[in-house]
């Protein structure tokens, strides 16, 4: 298991210079991580989208991989930052719900709140908690620190509400939970909710006022510039646009409800 | 001849989670593997700015360089995804016509249709092959699998047409087929086209509607806000506005008409 | 002292292939080297701003890093390109002013012209030297070529006024230097020049026609949506919105005055 693989995902916007002085802590204490961008692209303080993301993605890396995550409204106050393992991951994030939707899937193994200043660089500014806590501590991890050294265990995370699809006899309502940068809109009803529909081609998808027939395989067996609902690569119906961007389209947004009825 | 590097060209937009999840899984194969992000800003589906990409920046790279594109409106369909070893280097992408630019300078030695499923991931998605076939394929070459394994060998990959200048006596024309970030005019007119011009001081280049006279060696020979062509540094002829963006201040775009009279 | 960790800071936009390239020529030379992205997202031609990143970020990388620097409106006029060794930390830049904000913290202890044109690339194009000249010779740099062999020396390297901020008996009059992706603003009001001032609490900041009284510790002292000044992650006074966007909200720009009173 190697812990030399550090990710990062933030909301401070692709090129922001405060991503590169989070690195540059982190290879002043490793220089021989090896650190990869998610993404920084999160909207600002949007913790719920900051989790999505990293439920997505971050099982995709190798166990042991590194995971910080910042997403941090409240920085300064007094929320906690910790350090939690699960599913064979670390992730240091602050305590906001960063990481409740990757602890709904599995729950932590171990979890540290960071109270052990040795861990921090010598000053800590009020505003950036990312660069003066959570960098170093991500890069000591990754020294093979132990993580009970970086403060007191805790037993629970912050978790917030995920809206749950309803399902009825022949209808199933969910909600789009995110957009991509194609303007697909994914959903929160999985593949495995579907299971009961015995003829998806008799389906009924609606969002946003529209609706196209049938669950298609691909996005190329509708013709470009038409609606189409499928399963897409995380494994949740979403609505696209062939060729072209549903968002824009058919004007929707996240929270927007998509009906799938059969 | 290293083949630990691996760059990646995609249109999933700068930041995308979809990026990170094909790192990931290229990571939990080969750990050791170098990941370079070549650009993820192709505009969605434009398989011939991808080719235009991948022909100008992969040749820069070390020999040995494994190249992940994806740029794949067609993913799911019939079309083939395809490994292809050119001038040293190696390319994994879907054979649509996005290796065609960089084949057509040197031909293929190699090319192999991926059809063992043996290093795909378990679970194939239908709208994902770059993290679910390429991603892992990518990963297993940087391991030193020989190509033979991935599938069967094939003989050419798909090409797309690339519009060609017309020389006459005394006049090029050629068209924009790029503007960079700068909103320079890229064209299809090499410098060595231009080698039949006795003095490059007496031509007139003509874009949108616009003329400047003379071909200047740097973008400072002109007044600030001025047009001025130039031999760009991939050897083309461009069209820029010196400390400005040519694209905006003459309205133009791709496909536009670069004329050279002298 | 590690040289193999090397940074880049252009304004090629981010995703530009023109930064590609630039690390396909570093690979070529030193493959082992460690490539971090700074910034791509310097405004075109905006040295000064360039020059604030530089200073603001380089530092927090281990010493020996290398630090690449591409702002370069002037490209291919007789401008110098340089190598500089500051504060233990090794930066490669065009001579416009682009290294005069991380030289006025520290001196140069060395400073070479890069005229040996034996460490760059075989054809130097009049359009990017940045290509050419500076990632050859930063890849060399990293393989521990001295200094010295790149070129001749030079004593200093050219300067650009910053504006300095104005204290009077009960008033501190600075400006905007810069805006971070959440439109923080940022001026160059230091820490330290606020040491005078006895009570944070009885001080008015104004920005834009627009005032805050007192300089809170948090962004989250605040409700939300109203505005609030605070000492930021850089040691500087800034005017933030709290979880909102300053510079939308007030419609301030770079160079606009802050005044603090108290």
């Amino acid at each position: 298991m190697s812990r030399s693989i550090i990710t990062i995902t933030t909301d401070f916007g692709g090129g922001s210079p405060y991503v590169a002085q989070m690195k540059g802590v982190i290879l002043s204490i490793n220089p021989e991580a090896m650190l990869v961008d998610i993404t920084h692209d999160i909207a600002p303080q949007n913790v719920r989208q900051g989790a999505l993301v990293l439920e997505e993605v971050t099982q995709r890396f190798p166990r042991g991989t590194i995971h910080v995550a910042v997403v941090d409204p409240g920085v300064g106050t007094e929320r906690k930052i910790v350090c939690a393992q699960i599913a064979g991951h670390y992730y240091v994030a602050p305590d906001n719900g960063l990481l409740s939707s990757v602890a709904i899937v599995e729950s932590p193994t171990q979890i540290v709140s960071l109270t052990n200043h040795g861990y921090w660089l010598p000053e800590i500014s009020r505003t950036f908690h990312g660069r003066d806590i959570i960098a170093p501590v991500a890069a000591h991890l990754s020294l093979a620190t132990p993580m009970g050294q970086f403060g007191q265990p805790i037993n629970e995370l912050t978790m917030l509400d995920w809206p749950k699809p309803k399902t009825g006899a022949n209808r199933i309502t969910g909600e789009v939970i995110s957009i991509d940068s194609f303007g697909n809109l994914i959903s929160n009803i999985t593949a495995e909710s579907l299971t009961a529909v015995h003829d998806l081609s008799s389906t009924a998808v609606t969002c946003a006022g529209q609706t196209t027939h049938g669950i298609a395989e691909t996005y190329a067996q509708r013709p470009p510039g038409s609606l189409v609902a499928l399963i897409g690569s995380a494994g949740k119906l979403e609505v696209a646009v062939a060729d072209g961007n549903a968002a824009q389209k058919i004007s929707a947004r996240v929270g927007d409800t998509i009906t799938v009825t059969w």
